[in-house]
């Protein structure tokens, strides 16, 4: 069995990094402008090398990629409810400042997502939704405990919520001075009857954001790699042109 | 005379014919997935004709489409201070949710010129900081006049009023029902002691955003045609990599 179990582990290891050289491409040249055949060599494979990990190709990796950035937001909200859930959200803000790459990347494939052509314009719209729906859900059971300000509706500070975190990345991406958790934070206090930051203060001294997020209960729930690409399955390039396709300028 | 005015006057409309057809282009594929030579095909000319109209070649057409986005918010906001100026934000996000197409060409440059290697991520850095001066100074008028709800920083909340025109359009083209303009409104109104909508009451019976801005002076500014690419003489397309040079996946 030792032999079998080595060649999962092998296996597992060579996705992983074919996953990281299409963050690194993806990030530089967007979805529509990148190729399997650069991804490849990034990690020194062949075209076909990489096709024999994920079959789906090029939209596959795209797929996994986006989800791999999505289970890291899952874990941290993992079990959240009300006030710990916007917590979840401040303590998201303040990990994406220490991964300007992947908010980048993730800039890119949202823009070129708009497009309804786009094999992700799918799943960021249903994204999006979902998100909407939780957070909304957070303010909703927030105002069941009288703990929002009167006259705050909670599907219109979801929607302000998620519209700062989007645009403040952008503003943050372009060289302004922000501190996204920061500003996150004082935004949803400006909902709440108790600023978010006082979330924590019946268990212990803390006020400071970040510590209010490292106290509160997270479930881990990553699935195994295998599980990323599941979704993908059946899909073709549903149209979208190659690159190389295109004749140069 | 004759001849030569002739001569000006189909030059001028070919540029703006080449112009909505990078827009286009740009738009479905991004700027580095995009080529002169499929712009070209747009209009029916030759890679070599599309040159002579713009001789930076690829940057020059960037250059020119986010530049003629500019003057559009430049015509609504030129002559306008304080609580006038935030109406016109207000606006020009109405205007936004009528040019899909622009918006969604906007996002997908801002996000590909997030990389300091863009030819437009000096434009976008620049761009980003001169808004906030002009949002951070309207609100620091309004202060000086006793109009800012105590506690408010002018700074801030320009920050978070760009933040949120940002996110809200990223929202707003994923499918979600946002109106951008009423969102905008409420949230610049949070900051002031008296709404933006009741703005213009002295002067007429108008709390409707739309006729507040409409009721506003504005001074015209629109530069001739061939100002527009006038800033990118000289640039070359700076090491950005052409799609058609990429191997296929």
């Amino acid at each position: 069995m030792a032999g079998p179990r080595g060649e999962y582990r092998k296996s597992a290891e060579r996705r992983a990094q074919i996953l990281e050289a299409a963050h690194v491409v993806f990030a530089r040249s967007g979805y529509t402008g990148s190729s399997v055949n650069e991804i490849a060599r990034q990690v020194g494979m062949t075209q076909t090398g990489v096709l024999h990990h994920f079959a789906g190709g090029k939209v596959a990796l795209l797929r996994a990629v986006l989800e791999s950035r999505d289970h890291g937001a899952e874990d941290v909200l993992a079990g959240r409810t009300g006030r710990d859930f916007l917590a979840g959200l401040v303590e998201i803000s303040r990990r994406q400042g220490e991964q300007r790459g992947m908010v980048q990347l993730y800039k890119v494939l949202a823009a070129e997502g708009t497009d309804p052509d786009h094999p992700a314009h799918d799943y960021f719209v249903e994204r999006f939704s979902r998100i909407t729906q939780a957070v909304t859900a957070a303010y909703q059971a927030i105002a069941a405990d009288g703990g929002l300000v009167d006259g705050v509706d909670p599907g219109r500070a979801a929607i302000d919520t998620l519209a700062a975190t989007e645009g403040l990345e952008v503003l943050w991406l372009n060289g302004l001075d922000v501190d996204m958790a920061a500003d996150i934070e004082r935004l949803i206090s400006g909902f709440l009857t108790a600023p978010l930051g006082q979330h924590a203060a019946t268990s212990g001294p803390a006020t400071d954001p970040s510590q209010v997020a490292d106290q509160a209960p997270v479930t881990r729930s990553r699935q195994p790699p295998d599980h990323v690409s599941g979704r993908v399955d059946g899909n073709s390039d549903s149209g979208v042109p190659q690159s190389g396709a295109r004749a140069g300028p």
